[in-house]
């Protein structure tokens, strides 16, 4: 499958950053969980660019749900939601010399040039809108049965944000927030960082951190659909990650097994581990500790200043100098993106795992 | 799916530690590729334990192929290998306390104490043995269309071997050392420190680097089945893998766009980029650069010191050493592996762009 | 996956009989197929009712493609097609006794209630025309390959066409047909039947039989994807298929292996087999022969007869008449449906094969 | 995929008729089931050819589970199931005239004489005897839950087998038979007939007809993975299954919307239909009746008589006689098959359904 996500619950992402409309499809949702409209435009309204060190395309966003709900729930049957393209300025945009860090070269080899290049076509960030709008209806599906997830952007040019160790965090307030930091200061000196770096015709990138709260033990499989290799999936199609990290991730290069290893006692009569190395998950499988993840975010790579490059097809040399409205850091605003694709392969691996009616109301 | 990874061509693992086989099937596989049943056995004995940084398992590895070769090729239909259990030692396992550090736990949530818990069962390393076998027919395959996979250790214990950046390297040669570093100085040091690690009852972690070469432009999908998803989904297979990043990875964190742009320049009538920070990936598509990923490999969890754990089941509270033949690092062996989970998803990849007859001899 | 078919090529279905859309979105075709938007518009002509012996309710189904297609051409990335239902009439329904025949009480077990229960919802025929519209690309997208797909009412009220055994037949003018026969005179005879069982307040069924011209030798796998499979998942997705067939199909139980096999000799340098009883596969597999099928379509349960039945829920037996616009017969509609799903099945297949490039004009 | 069926659990076939050993891996299934080794060598003697109307050759299937078992019982880890190729003679066959009605000419066309010919090499009904062993443990997880699959050659050679309409007939009974028939009067005629095909070096075929108790509503989806596509997807990978028909199936090209509907009422407070024309699904979905279909299996394309062919490869005509040991009529074996596949689809489609542990004794 190309566009499509997912084995029991799946998403079917099209739609191009100058076509009619974009949308998604998410199917295998169970029925009757409530679906709240403007929970989805508030999630649409945190991907959208905002104030300063954010692109000036300004779309509202009017999605509509199609399909697949009915009196406000969800029927079981696919949902589809569409997001027409208001603000698409095709002037602004020609067949030109392909972007450096952009798909323009790829997308030209993998379609021959039959592919719509206008915006980054069908491989422009404006896609994550309806992927957003899916997510949304995901991530609401598990808040119902207490899984809660939630990002901060824990590092951007070079400044880190207070780790996210301690979970007593509130995760809801986290994700409320349209720059989610855990400490405010560090997010200020980030978002200065990032205008400098805008002033200087220039970007930068990041990490995002997730922890996920409320998962049962027992999620995942040994090999091949383990809980780090799903989640790495849905997450390396978000546009600009390029690093998947789980628990302690990299850091286990330089760590001995003494001090990599979670001891285990018991709470609660459950069994739980005193540190959290492994993220909350053992040989693929959810261990019931809350499951820790972080990920690379490279800088947009549109940036206003001359770069080296060539023209697809003819395959001549030139450069380029992208003007125009451009993100100098896009990190704060994949967050919810990075949320969405996680509910949606969440809410997979949980159908996969107890059925497709677990998520209903009427097992509640 | 569960033990299968895959659409076009896909494999099937199956086996526990102390089964009584073990085994991989590879299906989708074009007809008429030499199987060179030494080659095999070679990829095998790299990732068996070997000298004094290893456990002291010593299996031969008796592979057998019981179907989809006829005449030393294959024939296009499932190639079944089976890997006999030989030295299994029942004696040494009993249901006991869970290991930290291993799926004992999980396991048990996931299956309810049905599973078959000795030497970690089917989470154990030893089903990697499949894992190799299967994945040396798909690494002999690509080589013959001009696509090498090599992988070194990047780092371990806080070592760093010399970096991958220049791929005028020897990777068959690489391939074929038992320690694979570009420097071998730098892995005479990296072996001191596993020993070292050894000696205080202690194991190490470290960082595995690859490189493909040859891949095609075009191949991969924009959304959900990108190279990265594709591979990154293998490569968390890999028991103990818990970091994936292509290119530059998680340091693009700290970069610029400036910095991070890869500038595109013609070479030989093609367009390359005269840095690699992307990885030879755009949008999710190969660019036809080489592509670069590294794996971080956590520390073996099997360790000679006493730890704090529970018992399954029973949930009490209690302590644990374990004994036996152990390895101080497996960074080195887990190589192969990586290099085996890559090419059968490479082929994969490849089949579904190409069609299922890409690899075979009559389309050289 | 639940509603979506396919695996290198797949649509995704969507919509509700009275919801404000219904939809398809077909992803992996080949870049650069020209999408003739009439030739969409004629096949869903076909599939509405019209005349005497079809219901009353005439929508224009204005479709929309929104994405995935470029300058008239396919772009590579994902088609969404839409079709706003304009014609609902809400107030024609509301969740009365359940229809025997239709799926009212198993969507009900299914959805816990929660399902849109209106004019069938998302198990109404209504939907088939997303499936009509997704067709049309996949016919013409064979169709410049050659491969050629055509079906005629082999049987309808007991009364048989001219067998389908000549494939110097034309197909498509055969396919142009509203009520398509090899022999008119046997059309006007089935015609006049419909009207009436219409009279009767009954309805009739009849059988679909299917010639596929063009297909390559070697397309499909020996087991559980064989050609027979594949076909068959798809067309018993169509409402109202209860039985598929392939080449003698269930007249192959009364004849002997002399009789059923069929010989083989040379023709144009190519093997052909002088009797086709095998349908055009063995051992799941295309021969290069016509591939030939026929499905069983039930007579549609809308009739204005007092019928027993219950109400879903409250459980209370009661009796229904159901009045309205309702098609005395569906077969010579759900044609176009069947040779949809053959097309779309089919792309699949060969891409599958031969790669997702091999319906792209610069392979022509 | 090619030869895994199947989304949560899967069943992957390997092996030709004169490699080394077939096999199966059933991936998927819950943990805690009992295996009963027995069972499953009843059913392997069940599809071995026996008697007068049989092939002579008589192999004991001696299987062996090497993995996902453990202390009787399913681990929920992959069961592999191996079956060595005791008697293969293989100088009986060396690359000869293409056999008629078999797939020695596809074989070649799709891996261009790659393929292993010997004894139709991975085409071969020997191969069934893994799916056999491999159906039998679903079978057995099914019965567990109340759900029983029950078949009967319907037809044979042109006689009648009484009607299976009435469902108090003893299913176990029937399936524990050689040559299942409901009665027994009719089963000595076919048996018959059969020897009468033999002594005129001929073949026949049949239908088989089965019947499934003990499902629950609701399990099925509307559109590409209805019950009914599901189930024929894996039937018509039987070999000689060249049809597929559900409740009345073909008959109701014939019937009226009057005659065809089912009645519904109340019954020990759920809703039944007073007949089952539709065989228990509705709209793709299990309504709680019992599911019944029936199977067209062509005559053993295998005969001792002369049939015009041509050499693969060379595609020089020729004329063919095949000797040696055949079987008169296949589909009194082919019933075990259909059972298993049967089983296979159903426990994954209840998996899919309500999560991979229902088939669990700890769900009872």
């Amino acid at each position: 499958m190309k566009n499509t996500f997912g084995t029991s619950l799946t998403v079917t992402l099209f739609g191009e950053s100058h076509g009619a409309e974009i949308g998604a499809v998410i199917d295998g949702l169970a029925p009757g969980i409530p679906v709240d409209e403007e929970f989805i435009a508030s999630q649409l309204t945190l991907r959208r660019p905002a104030g300063r060190i954010s692109t000036a395309r300004q779309e509202a966003d009017p999605f509509r749900i199609v399909s697949g709900v009915f009196e406000g729930r969800t029927t079981g049957t696919p949902m589809a939601i569409l997001i027409p393209n208001a603000d698409t300025r095709s002037g602004d945009y020609q067949r030109g010399p392909a972007r450096p860090g952009h798909a323009d070269l790829t997308a030209y080899a993998k379609y021959h040039g039959y592919e719509d290049y206008r915006g980054g076509g069908h491989f422009s960030g404006r896609i994550t809108a309806a992927l957003v709008a899916a997510g949304a209806v995901a991530i609401a599906a598990l808040r119902r049965k207490g899984i809660v997830i939630g990002t901060h952007v824990a590092r951007c040019a070079g400044i880190d944000d207070a780790p996210f160790t301690d979970l007593s965090v509130d995760l809801p307030r986290l994700n409320s927030l349209s720059f989610a930091v855990l400490d405010e200061a560090k997010g200020q000196a980030m978002r200065e960082a990032v205008e400098n770096a805008a002033a200087r015709c220039d970007s930068v990138g990041g990490i995002l951190e997730t922890a996920i709260t409320g998962l049962p033990a027992g999620v995942g499989e040994p090999w091949f659909d383990t809980v780090e290799s799903v989640l790495s999936h849905a997450l390396f199609s978000v546009p600009a990650v390029k690093g998947v990290e789980f628990g302690s991730g990299f850091a286990f290069a330089d760590m001995t097994g003494s001090q990599a290893n979670d001891p285990i006692r018991m709470k609660d009569g459950k069994p739980v581990t005193t540190t959290n190395n492994n993220g909350g998950i053992n040989g693929g499988i959810t261990n019931g500790m809350p499951v820790i993840f972080r990920c690379a975010v490279k800088p947009t790579p549109s940036i206003a200043q001359e770069q080296q490059t060539v023209n697809p097809g003819t395959g001549t040399e030139t450069t380029l100098v992208i003007n125009g409205r451009h993100d100098p850091a896009i990190v704060h605003r994949a967050r919810v993106v990075v949320d969405s694709v996680t509910a949606l392969a969440l809410c997979d691996l949980l159908a996969l795992r107890f059925g497709t009616d677990w998520l209903a109301p009427h097992n509640d």
